[in-house]
């Protein structure tokens, strides 16, 4: 098969579409025709040499795809209902989405969801996955709470927006324009804060304080994270964009009663991650296929071209989430 | 009535057995004649001035007692029947304890365990209400978990720790003394460290990590205990015995998936309290009832000598918990 390959460990950039060999899947493991693959900043991150595979795990890029079943492998879903080859279906992957066949762990396996394409739906998974298993799995969010999404105009805070307004929630989000900002006041946030202009502490206390603060920014935020919680708050820490060591007060952790979850899901052994997929099927499908959450596709280019996409990613052009199609 | 007055905001040790106002129940409050008041280490920290009762909350010392229902005042228990006077009671105050009398809102009364004394009482109710709201309400402590206790030896400490094993965990320690971590042993701990002589970093994670820390410790132990937290550990923090700021590293919390709570009894709301009272009678009592798990009281002084109580917590002497007497 083809699958992209990066030439040079040293080089981000030197992701090239080349002959890989085919995978085979292992026990409880079917094998998939890629069609389209999400882009995550995680991926960026792995070109940089900074987050690598689980062990076991191919070394290909790429950590959500859609496409077709080409071997089952008798495996069955969740219902007990047998998969089989020409089921159109997403998959949650540890890796190796950047190419034409990947094997998938069933438990990680996602139906399409009514209405969507399978390009639409590999811009989903891993948001769906993230967003569910940390705003509702680990903080709980209620109905009423306060929440704080920083990167609201990523793929990650897009989609974490329309959940937490589906579920009752009020939204603030921190964006770096006025353009992503006003794509998040349209996905139902309240709260809009340019980081570039405005400190986003004070804008949230006045607001009362978050319940919930879903941060991508680590270490350079973790200060002003922990001073705009509200009473009982929860600081849940999935990225760290701005950095690992970050001094926390705990005095002032202590005055709010707050929590600091800091989670990933690559890690995760596949029980954990059949787990979350499993209940983000249950509790985000639905609201897709109503059109309460819609997924937002900034552009779909070639796969070939991943280190274009890459390079978009990173200079912040991408609203949302970018695709690569791999097949059709 | 007669109190320990502090004559002297600067002087912790000018605490004297001295007239004052004989304190009247709001709506929903009761008045209970102590007999028994605990010590715990706040106290100590509130005649240092470094922790002030909550707004409206008299600045009489104490946090716990045990006593006689004076004045019912129309409160009922949570089952709907009403108090009466000459009910014997204990009672997880905001303040106000070290006196004769003092006023409680209904839902922080409890009931004495079958077979305690009111002294008896007067040791567990802080103790047993944050040792259950922390290991179960917020660390969700499970059957087979292993839980580090820091100062296993101290009032809360040797509760956790019989309520730990109780719930099926397995119990590391840390202490100070041979003394204190025999103790310990003798109340089921297993693992027993001295901080004098060893790192509890690597030898919990020899033992796998811990699941739940409960810590009292803060700055000076955060990168430690975060590095001793196994998958999906959750580190509690009651306590700063060693500092506010310290430097977390969210790096090494999230290779854990790790969390970290911060909490405190004294400020919450009285509905807050009354929850975790009543989750405390319902799942400790029966504990205590039964023999399961017990109380340890060093020694009781008298009320007039809360000064002397407070240099003994102070200088270490002191396993598990100290009480004032305050009537028979
Ligand atoms: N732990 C997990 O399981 C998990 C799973 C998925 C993703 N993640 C992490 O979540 C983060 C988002 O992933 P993604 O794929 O959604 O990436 P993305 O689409 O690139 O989103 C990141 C967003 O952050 C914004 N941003 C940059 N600096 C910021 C700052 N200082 N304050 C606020 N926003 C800022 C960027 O745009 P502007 O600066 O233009 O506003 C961008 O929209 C990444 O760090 C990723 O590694 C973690
Ligand atoms: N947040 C809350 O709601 C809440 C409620 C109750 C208590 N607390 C806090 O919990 C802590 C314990 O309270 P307590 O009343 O049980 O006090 P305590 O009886 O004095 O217990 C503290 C224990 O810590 C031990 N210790 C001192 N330094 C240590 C170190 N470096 N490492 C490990 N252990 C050490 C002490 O004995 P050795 O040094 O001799 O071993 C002592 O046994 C206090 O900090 C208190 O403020 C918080």
């Amino acid at each position: 098969m083809k699958a992209i390959i990066q030439k040079d460990p040293d080089d981000p950039t030197s992701l090239t579409w080349s002959d890989s060999p085919t995978p085979v899947p292992g026990d409880n493991e079917v094998l998939v025709k890629v069609t389209a693959a999400g882009v995550n900043r995680a991926d960026t991150l792995q070109a940089q040499g900074h987050y690598p595979p689980p062990p076991g795990v191919t070394d290909i890029i790429g950590l959500e795809v859609a496409g077709v079943i080409e071997d089952a492998n008798g495996c069955v879903r969740p219902d007990g209902t047998p998969w089989a080859s020409g089921d159109r279906v997403g998959a949650l992957l540890s890796g190796g989405g950047y190419a034409e066949y990947v094997t998938v762990p069933a438990g990680q396996l996602l139906p399409v969801p009514a209405g969507f394409s399978l390009t639409d739906t590999a811009s989903i998974v891993e948001v769906a996955c993230t967003v569910w298993s940390n705003l509702m799995m680990t903080a709980h969010l209620h109905k009423g709470d306060l929440l704080l999404v920083h990167g609201g105009g990523g793929g990650v805070g897009l989609f974490a927006v329309q959940v937490a307004k589906a579920l009752g929630a009020r939204v603030a989000v921190t964006a770096g324009s006025t353009a992503k900002l006003d794509v998040c006041r349209s996905y139902g946030a309240e709260l809009l804060i340019n980081y570039r202009d405005e400190d986003f502490t004070s804008v949230i206390r006045e607001a009362g304080g978050a319940d919930v603060i879903l941060d991508i920014i680590g270490a350079k935020y973790l200060d002003r994270n922990v001073s705009a919680l509200a009473s009982d708050g929860h600081l849940v820490i999935i990225g760290m964009q701005g950095g690992v060591r970050g001094e926390l007060n705990i005095g002032r952790l202590l005055n709010r009663r707050g929590t600091i979850s800091a989670t990933g899901l690559r890690y995760r052994d596949t029980d954990d991650k059949a787990r979350i997929v499993r209940a983000t099927v249950d509790n985000v499908w639905p609201m897709l296929a109503d059109g309460t959450v819609r997924h937002h596709v900034d552009r779909v280019i070639p796969v070939r071209d991943a280190a274009a996409a890459h390079a978009a990613l990173l200079a912040g052009e991408i609203t949302g989430k970018i695709v690569l199609s791999v097949s059709d």
